[in-house]
């Protein structure tokens, strides 16, 4: 599927280079607009014009709403302010105001002079929501009815309206702006009598969104109600717009991206990885590794502190690594889970007593299996097999139990963290493994050294 | 929002205990069915099928196309013949497949035998497919038109046969089952003259998929073409049935956090935490952990063998952990940032050479970077602050030295094996965080014990 693209997207580059416009008219007329709009990024920037000019005008304004801006930039760039009132009047008002967010100030002025006046107001107010909000991802192109008109009048109303609508299929009923109900085009065709009144076919429990409510809230509420689309009601409950599922379907796959970008220890960045350069990855990458480098700090003091206790049982030293590696993982796991269940909306903050008792129970279950296994294997493989006869019986039980011990507060940890960091409105995701590794790291060594004064005297 | 909800969840269960049974009838009326079901997860056994019977008919059938299947099985066994019968007639096919799929055998067989004969036969072609391929999440109701029929001719057939279909919106164009195009009722209701054929208007470069193409893909179409439905085709090209957008979108929910418990070095689970017993998670945790501890044998066997240099240069010890941590956390970003651009189609398996050169390039700069700035702090910090005069010039420099080396080679292997463990078709996502660390744990000390015995010749 993929490499059959790939070959599409070379062929038509090269017959563009060949100048076969007719064919490649051709060839563009029955491809979707997502794909044409990937092959805008594969070209260079002079040939951008010229294969967007060879578009079907109506592909054209679709597969422009899919580029990235830097491929945007250049078109409009090019572009008559003839040429450039028209692909307005093809974009769909949130995708006009995605465009003026991303470009610079003297593009946005030349695309708000363009623009007419319904369009003009439509971008301003999207523009005027704060980024990340329902208000900033939403369209306010949906179809209105009238509470008393029928179902036949409203099927009219449909066929003469809908063709500048981002959906028809859900139509929302207002009277005087406050939004009273809602009607999906299903419902209105299967009604059998044209005769009806809206308001007695509208569903009137509805479920909507604030303009600032924050877009991962929005798209939960997609994904839990399989709705096509949700309306945005601003704080007097005045209707303003409609989020659509494909938006929020965008806004999934991006909050996902950014936790697992948060996870792995990076700053979130909203440029794909081929097309982010070495210095700009490089940004996003040092500030975590700096930071967590410096705080082990602390692990190098409680090393060199304990320097006696390493020098009298030298078998110590050699089993840092594991304990801190394996306490690594296991608060890793335990914060991965809960930053996950977080997102999901499967977990709340007044679910920590619960999550504190299974995470308890759960390490105490994998501390102690791991602690047998981990004595059996030293005593087999490090002290029998490669004969590391510093390695006495004590030293395996100082190993083991510290092990244990370090496996329950890195399960603690990793589940506590994420749910503090909620409660300080802080996102859950910057809790995970690198943070908390290398809390876990001093911590399990001052758990190792105390059982080793402990058991050893050292 | 979500407390409100929760208090409303409080509030029907004292109602019920309390049998106000009109008034919570009511209030269920006004209910969406996502959270009717979400009500049910609450409950006790003995109040389930008492909740459900106060439940409207229609409502009914979707809240428990939303159950977890515990409630489900519970409804199911109290349910009589007749009852079933008229649940199965409410639930789409592709809803009771998935039912069929969860229950025990037993309860399967009487679902299959109060099912209509129609229905049976969608349940068992869907079951017919592979676990997580497009067959076995498609729904076999969509409604079908010819190509010779009229724009009005179409428009009545939906209104006829809508009713059972799970969407009306994209309607598919076959021929003996050859599927030759699809029509939005969109682009039926805005054509002007309903004379007008459905073949002249309908998009014939279509998108389908494979019955055995894999959900993932699937579900990465809908966020790039955001259709609303994606038609599937047999192998001979003929269609057998639809997905839709909101089975998709659950699948992007489920495939992300497979991804993420895998990166987490945990066996995937389709329950939810707070559902999962303290066993079951135990068993999802410990085999990784087991299997990282084991390996870091070879980490105890790098330190053991320079015990020599050790004891010689004390020093060195306290910069293990912060070198091993470092080259961790370098690798992790890399092996994240990789595993999501491959999960999201961003990557193919031929750019590797490009992600190698990306990688050394970014690895040059976060080393030399961190390199410099701990040269500074060993020296400020841990030298001169808290006076540790076993640190000299030459082993901050063996240090500072091995942490770049060690960047680069955790930035390499973080980036490399998960594109490896594609091209060997297994989930990149195994390869993240707590196994790379691994690696990079026995490599760093490696680089580590080289630098030291070069420059210091310990």
């Amino acid at each position: 599927m993929t490499e059959r693209f790939e070959n599409m997207e070379n062929e038509i580059i090269s017959m563009l280079e060949q100048k076969q416009y007719a064919a490649l008219r051709e060839i563009l007329s029955q491809m979707n607009p997502a794909d044409i709009a990937e092959i805008f990024s594969e070209l260079e920037q002079r040939q951008i014009p010229l294969l967007f000019r060879l578009l079907p005008k109506e592909t054209a304004a679709e597969a422009f709403a899919e580029m990235e801006s830097e491929a945007q930039e250049v078109l409009i760039r090019g572009f008559s302010d003839n040429e450039l009132k028209e692909l307005l009047d093809e974009l769909y008002a949130d995708d006009a105001a995605d465009l003026a967010e991303e470009m610079p100030a003297n593009v946005v002025k030349r695309i708000l002079r363009q623009a007419t006046p319904e369009m003009r107001s439509a971008i301003n107010q999207i523009l005027r929501y704060p980024e990340y909000s329902a208000g900033s991802i939403m369209t306010t192109e949906y179809v209105s009815l009238r509470p008393q008109m029928t179902v036949g009048e409203s099927i009219l109303r449909i066929r003469r309206q809908g063709v500048d609508k981002e959906t028809i299929y859900t139509c929302y009923v207002t009277q005087g702006r406050k939004l009273l109900g809602l009607v999906t085009v299903k419902d209105l065709l299967l009604c059998g009598d044209d005769e009806t009144l809206v308001e007695d076919v509208m569903l009137t429990n509805l479920i909507c969104v604030n303009t600032h409510t924050d877009q991962e809230e929005v798209a939960r509420m997609f994904s839990k109600y399989n709705f096509l689309a949700l309306p945005v009601v601003d704080m007097e409950n005045r209707m303003v717009g409609i989020v659509t599922f494909d938006d929020a379907m965008d806004v999934m796959e991006e909050e996902t991206t950014e936790d697992m970008e948060l996870m792995g220890g990076m700053l979130p960045s909203e440029k794909t990885y081929l097309r982010s350069s070495a210095w700009e990855l490089f940004k996003n990458r040092i500030p975590w590794l700096l930071l967590l480098m410096i705080s082990a700090t602390f692990t190098g003091m409680i090393i060199t502190s304990f320097e006696g206790a390493l020098a009298a049982q030298a078998a110590l030293t050699a089993f840092i690594p594991m304990l801190m590696g394996t306490g690594g993982n296991s608060g890793s796991q335990s914060s991965v889970t809960v930053i996950r269940a977080l997102s999901l909306g499967e977990l709340d903050l007044d679910d920590l007593p619960r999550v504190i008792w299974k995470e308890i129970r759960t390490a105490v279950l994998c501390g102690v299996a791991l602690a047998v296994v981990c004595f059996v294997k030293i005593w087999l493989i490090d002290r029998l097999l490669l004969g590391n006869t510093q390695i006495t019986l004590l030293v395996d039980a100082v190993v083991c139990l510290a092990l244990a011990v370090t496996v329950l507060v890195a399960k603690l940890v990793g589940a506590i963290l994420p749910i503090g960091a909620k409660l300080l409105k802080l996102d859950p995701a910057v809790m995970a493994s690198p943070f908390i590794t290398s809390i876990v790291d001093a911590l399990s060594l001052l758990v190792y050294f105390l059982f080793a004064r402990l058991l050893l005297g050292v």
